[in-house]
């Protein structure tokens, strides 16, 4: 979990840089990806889909950036946790977690200010693409 | 209930032109609004939120769109219902119906391809922009 | 609804000043309610639940709060709006709105910090002990 | 499973005692966190969330407290047995069930009175803080 404090909201304008970010990244690599960005409470600021995404990745980028947001933490964390088994398999009862690479809070002077989730591809695939949005925020 | 038959999804390029053109007559009447643009199904495609909108409109834009997709009629068809009263009220208890002003069906050469939905201010302010929206689709 | 933006949300110290004014009008009455306070997405900061207070006001004290901060503005005008019939029983199908008095937003240097949400007696009577609680902050 | 017999539910006055001692205890080990205390149904009694604590938490610590609550066990005895695989997974799909540390039932005289639930921290660190709740009421 990271140590830092929320603070306001990400503006759209820097959500939409961090979603073209992702998605730039994607299209590069012939990736069909949706993105969503969140505010820290994970309600919705920004969302595309790329089109021929496969339909299932429409809810499951926003889920990923919202478990980055109220969790502080990315998702690969979870997935980490629940890929070493035992008492690690309660990430996956967790409400509002989300144990898959592609999900990662935004910081703007040194503050969660959002977060980003990717979806689409493999789930090392989002997690790049992720990381090309969350890089547009300083 | 238009009788057009569903076509295509309409793609992102297409969604993101309704959008900006939605959130152009809400900027300039001065009003913050969330967006949503959905494909027949639902699915969202694309979606923004403008900076202080308040917070309730980023489901309820979806939720209208995905209304106007479902039941392939604007969302005030089902409010004029309401408004009626009597057996109009079962409006009410249709799952996923929105019976409030700013979901639009979107048609392209005669064929429903998908929905754009409007929050943040007055309901009829958000059909307006829901207008605006939908009349870049051809 | 308010014009305001919101603000960061309101602390846990002033979350609890204002329940505790809220209580004491209560109590003072001889009224039992329960008391929620929330950030401005209706994220649960403070509640508390008088000995004896009607069960189901636990959930909807909750939920007159956050329908207070998600749609910047006290549940009392959705209730008005209910009540004058026609178009205006949309808000009973607005997800997130509830049409009933006892939920106020919170302001603090004119932006809206959170909400405060007050259930168990009738409510014109938690619409009066959300009052005092909101008086609280400045 | 514990073999008491449910009592009345924990008063007001005891909850706010308990979730105090929880936070008193967090505060201590600089830990930030949400508390959560409910009656024996999981009907919430008192709720208090830090400034700053992982927003995820709110409803985490509800939702330990109330599985502590309805199935008379601490959350720790759902992710031991997660934890030991095979048949323990079930518990995964157990409605109301929640396999991670940090609700603990809380005790008066020999019967269950109600669960508190804490979450912010590593479950670990929650149940440490849970723990010094529970521990108030006798």
């Amino acid at each position: 979990m990271l140590p830092n404090a929320y603070g306001q909201a990400i503006s759209l304008e820097s959500a939409r840089k961090a979603a073209a970010a992702a998605l730039a990244e994607a299209a590069r690599n012939h990736w069909t990806m949706a993105v969503a960005v969140v505010d820290p409470n994970g309600t919705l600021i920004y969302y595309e889909k790329m089109d021929n995404t496969q339909l299932g990745s429409a809810n499951v980028a926003v889920a990923k950036a919202r478990s980055a947001a109220l969790f502080k933490r990315p998702t690969k964390a979870f997935q980490d946790a629940l890929a070493g088994g035992g008492a690690g398999l309660r990430v996956m009862a967790l409400e509002g977690a989300v144990p898959v690479e592609g999900g990662l809070p935004l910081l703007a002077d040194g503050k969660i200010v959002g977060a980003i989730g990717l979806s689409g591809d493999t789930s090392e695939h989002d997690g790049q693409c992720a990381q090309a949005g969350a890089s547009t925020i300083k």
